[in-house]
């Protein structure tokens, strides 16, 4: 089933999970994805930004990517197959298709900076892996440096039929959500999936703003889906509620860097990978960042049961 | 009072206010001042980033930095001065300082790369101003894209006796408040005040590690001044209490562009402002973004009762 | 006479002379000016990147302008307006105008990134200066790290009536030339002036291509001159042999930092200005430096007889 | 044969040659091979940014890589390696060490901005590679954006035993010559070699100020061994006649996108390549740049005979 326009609901990002000694964990990659069936999940994305992905030898890659797939079920998967050439994002789409990927992510190269030279990067992307594979663009100038205006997006969804989401991460990104929505209410641009990404940050408004979902990371996948789902049923204050609880811990997650060992270690404590490991080079956290943790979990399990007895 | 390494507290940044055709609005400043005294700020700083100071004529900035010192009583008084060459920074240091500012603050332009490079513009900056000017540190990579390493600062603290303060404002910055206090502990950096910019976005914890307050223009500095006194009281689920409160919309604040217009916003609607107006060229905030603001509001308001009514 | 859009020739951009202690040379600045009248210069430009323009005080700024206006006679004076702000380019800009400046020069801000931005930039520039003041568009993504696609110039030269000379300094650049005058062939964009930066590393190609003349300070300025001249008669060979012979020269005083000391020191060499003098932050040319620009002069003065006797 | 500190003379950066239909052209890489041979080449370097690695499937680098280090005989081959994360670098790494390259050429990813980050960066290349590949430190800021001062070189040459050679790109770069070789002459620093790229645009000073040759794709490397000959030989006057002749092409060649299109036209009109095809995305040369480069050529010819007939 490949990945359509329609897409909607919540993405995880998952994380690639290993042992202390480096080796990739398999038995958490089927509790992982067991979780993210249990919590409400609409499909995933893997070997994304926060997977690791550079870290994995390419056969290791591959090797995550099928057992993921194989896992999924029903669930689409997009895989991550940004690389420095065409070459390399060509030769891995066509693996992970060929095991039944729903669609591949692309994020640019942060060397691009006109509209015209972010548009024909999309073209060869397209030119490169087929125009029948659907992919996602990934707008996350924060960490890319690569900003792309509505004009931009909209361009490309024009022009390349195979673009069916957008993986919104901009910042402040408000605004952009409402202009790309108000030109598809203008007839001006046909509809595409928006789901967000930048750990959530502002999920609570993206919603309201006409996003379709999320695409991201953070430690509580499942708080996720439980806005996207109240968002969807009306329930504005419940949403929003339940969303404040979480803000200290996702900003704090949200951090470059020290996040991603943040994600982990929750993960590991809600008992769904066996290790926060990462592999080198990796950010670790600190003591005094696993305590700040620690306290962020123990005051939102006042709220949230579901972060009860995590702390250490 | 010259400002020295043992500051403490609150400094907000003042916004500079204007009348919706564009005139400085001096009884807003006042009111503004008011306001600062009355919340429980030890100081304050104008003509920063998000104060406008581009927009003012030269004459206009004068103007402003001597309302500001008139009416700040004992409160030291820092003023931005940052400019791009050594002649504008020393003519503007030397007028403000003989108008009895307390100190300036010096943001790196957005050139510099290496450590080297970083030094010798503080070093040339300093010679430029006077060895006698104490001048704030301003560490924002978020915004000038200049990245300082705890060992940088370090080398300009020891180089630099005028050095006074550090604006911390790094993203992700705990661990380097740690590092830099080790530093002081360990003997090997003398005392520098650290206040935390940001808007505030992690001020709970980094006063946990070891900052001695903010420096930062969030619209409620009476929250900042609040959460920095009970942290100082030994009072911690209370100071984190207070801040989670405030998270959704401080988080809402601190987006770039749009958020000088949201502080403006509510601390018009707090009747410190009597308007909202930006000079030009602004970035206003959209009809929709109003509402999300307001909405913001009113859900603070159930938690502190500062923010009631606000609304509109 | 205002700047107009038929601009060609060779406009230098002047250096600010100053003695060794720092005061600035006005003898020297007379001398300068006689030297761009004897050598064939069809206008100039002052405060500009490389004339220091960000050491000077405001009032040295608006004395440097008169004085050079003054003795310009009836060659047309660009003068740099560039400020991080409006207020100071609409301040500059009316100063500079009223005392007979010909037009001014905006550089982008170097945080500018999409097609949208830029356009906007100087969009809102010409609002402050006045739609009635002709302006040079600098295009100098090597400095400023912005890159204008031929759309995005074509989109400023259609909106905005007052841009007339474009300062071509992108590399490469022979294609955005070529692509620009195709515009004006095919009808599509209004004919602009295009004279030609940095350094003059390809004016030998860039004036067959279509542009104007040149608008940089090598210190040649005389050679730039025979260089058009040349290409203007037909006589391509010439033009290529005589540019050839200084392409050594050149090449080592287009590098950044370095290059304006060997520019002033030629100068100086040459009679032109009193003392190679910068002021403080400079960048000095070692011993070794100075001997490698001694022995380009001794060589190519083999070939130029204007370069004869200058080496120490 | 592992590269060592004392390697000198000239390394080119040699091309991947294609078919027009993409294929790749294997008896154009033994003519090349030849040719660099006869021309008195000292080594040379494969996969580097100019020779298209990344767009080719890894097979076909190791391929390229295979027969190139099967043809060189005596002469050490240098493998490019850069890869966006540590495992693909350091299978490639394996790969080729395992066939007979003598050693590797590694970039710093364009996101290094502080000392610390640069240096930890090869730090964990080295720890991903091995301590016992001997690599070489590619220096140039104007492709990837990140600036090494002289100091971080130290630390990195100091830190890193297997470190053996830096590829001088730096712009402006005499002075970081003078400044390592000086840390070498005071007993600061161990001795490295230095050969320089940037496509040799001041490699007549270079040798001066101390370098040790040339690592660069100039379409005559055969002029760069000649150049490099003639200073070890105390000729330096011949040295600069040469070197001059060469550089209106030379600097032609040096711009960044469409100087490879320039450099593999040459080398096809000198019939050591049968095609100057690029794999897509290319950036071909225009029709007028083709003239130009024919102009270039016909000029050279009448100072440098290998030039001779080479213009269509």
């Amino acid at each position: 089933m490949p990945l359509t326009a329609d897409a909607k609901g919540v993405y995880p990002i998952a994380p690639t999970p290993f042992f202390d000694d480096g080796r990739i964990d398999t038995a958490s990659i089927d509790r992982m994805m067991d979780f993210y069936h249990a919590c409400g999940s609409t499909g995933l994305t893997v070997l994304g930004q926060l997977g690791e992905a550079q870290k994995l030898e390419h056969a290791e890659s591959l090797a995550v990517a099928s057992q993921v797939i194989g896992r999924a079920g029903e669930l689409p998967v997009i895989v991550g197959v940004s690389a420095p050439g065409f070459a390399a994002m060509r030769a891995l789409t066509h693996e992970v298709m060929a095991r039944g990927a729903a669609g591949v992510m692309i994020a640019p190269p942060n060397t691009l900076r006109t509209d015209d030279q972010i548009v024909n990067y999309y073209r060869q992307a397209v030119e490169a892996i087929g125009a029948d594979v659907p992919f996602v663009l990934q707008d996350y100038p924060l960490t890319f440096s690569v900003q792309m205006s509505p004009g931009v997006i909209k361009r490309i969804v024009d022009e390349l039929p195979s673009c069916v989401m957008l993986k919104h991460e901009d910042w402040p990104g408000l605004e952009k959500i409402s202009t790309l929505r108000g030109f598809e209410r203008d007839g001006k641009m046909r509809h595409i999936s928006i789901l967000c990404g930048n750990n959530g940050l502002f999920l609570d408004y993206e919603m309201e703003r006409g996003a379709d979902g999320a695409n991201t990371g953070y430690c509580f996948p499942d708080m996720l889906c439980d806005v996207v789902r109240l968002n969807a049923e009306g329930d504005r204050e419940a949403a929003h509620d339940l969303f404040d609880a979480h803000l200290p811990l996702l900003r704090y997650e949200q951090q470059p860097g020290v996040g991603l060992a943040v994600r982990k270690y929750v993960l590991m404590r809600r008992g769904i990978l066996s290790s926060a490991a990462q592999r080198k080079p990796a950010s670790p956290m600190s003591a005094q960042a696993r305590e700040e943790v620690d306290h962020l979990l123990a005051r939102l399990a006042k709220k949230d049961p579901r972060a009860a007895n995590l702390a250490k």
